[in-house]
């Protein structure tokens, strides 16, 4: 059966019915980040993961490098990121693709915390796909 | 490299620059509903995409009933959407998770065009995993 998680934050905020908020700290992510799955395993998405991240003002995402690939809309704030090893500035409403491989990391411009949905393919299907592979030599 | 498409739309409509608005048409989708591939195939994304559409006032999405899963963010205006049998009011900010084979349709509430985020499996990532299943029997 579909599932509803309503929008229930206030003043600008994000928060969402039986969604729960988790601190957010690997790899170097600021005091204050933190992180919502929206869409998951709970959901029962086998294939993808919808994620609300949000990092706090002056603070950065992890600095992160690794075999999956993201999809990225920016919800509310602005950040400056790294892409391999060019610099962009985002703010609300882009869309931000990072390929499998590519360094990547957020940092908050100004006073407002900066909001994004980022899309991951799930790692159990990954990691299926890639053992399917093996046994196919 | 990564890819930023910027958010260029003026007075609450979204678009994006580098990102093509199509004409949405299948299944019965209302006339002036449009769709916008933020995140796929064209940005090198092997394992999902992002697509942006919007339903204008008094229109619906197409009925559909289909193989891969939905994960759904509301950006703008209000809608009732039909998942199974049950129908929701949704509105910005909200996330719905449509599983496989559920039939779904979404239709706009109010003055406001409805505008979603909605996120799929990549169409070549499925039929590859099921021929790799296929070869294993």
């Amino acid at each position: 059966m579909g599932i509803v998680h309503r929008q229930v934050g206030k003043d600008g905020n994000f928060a969402w019915d039986d969604v729960e908020e988790e601190a957010y700290r690997g790899g170097g992510a600021s005091e204050g980040s933190c992180r919502s799955i929206l869409i998951g395993p709970k959901e029962g998405a086998q294939h993808f993961a919808i994620r609300y991240f949000e990092i706090p003002p002056r603070g950065q995402s992890s600095f992160e490098d690794h075999h999956h690939d993201h999809g990225v809309v920016v919800l509310r704030g602005r950040a400056r990121v790294l892409l391999g090893w060019e610099v962009h500035e985002v703010g609300r409403g882009d869309a931000v693709y990072i390929p499998p491989n590519e360094q990547h990391q957020f940092e908050t411009i100004g006073d407002e915390p900066f909001g994004f949905l980022c899309v991951i393919p799930s790692k159990e299907w990954l990691e299926r796909i890639q053992a399917l592979q093996g046994k196919n030599g």
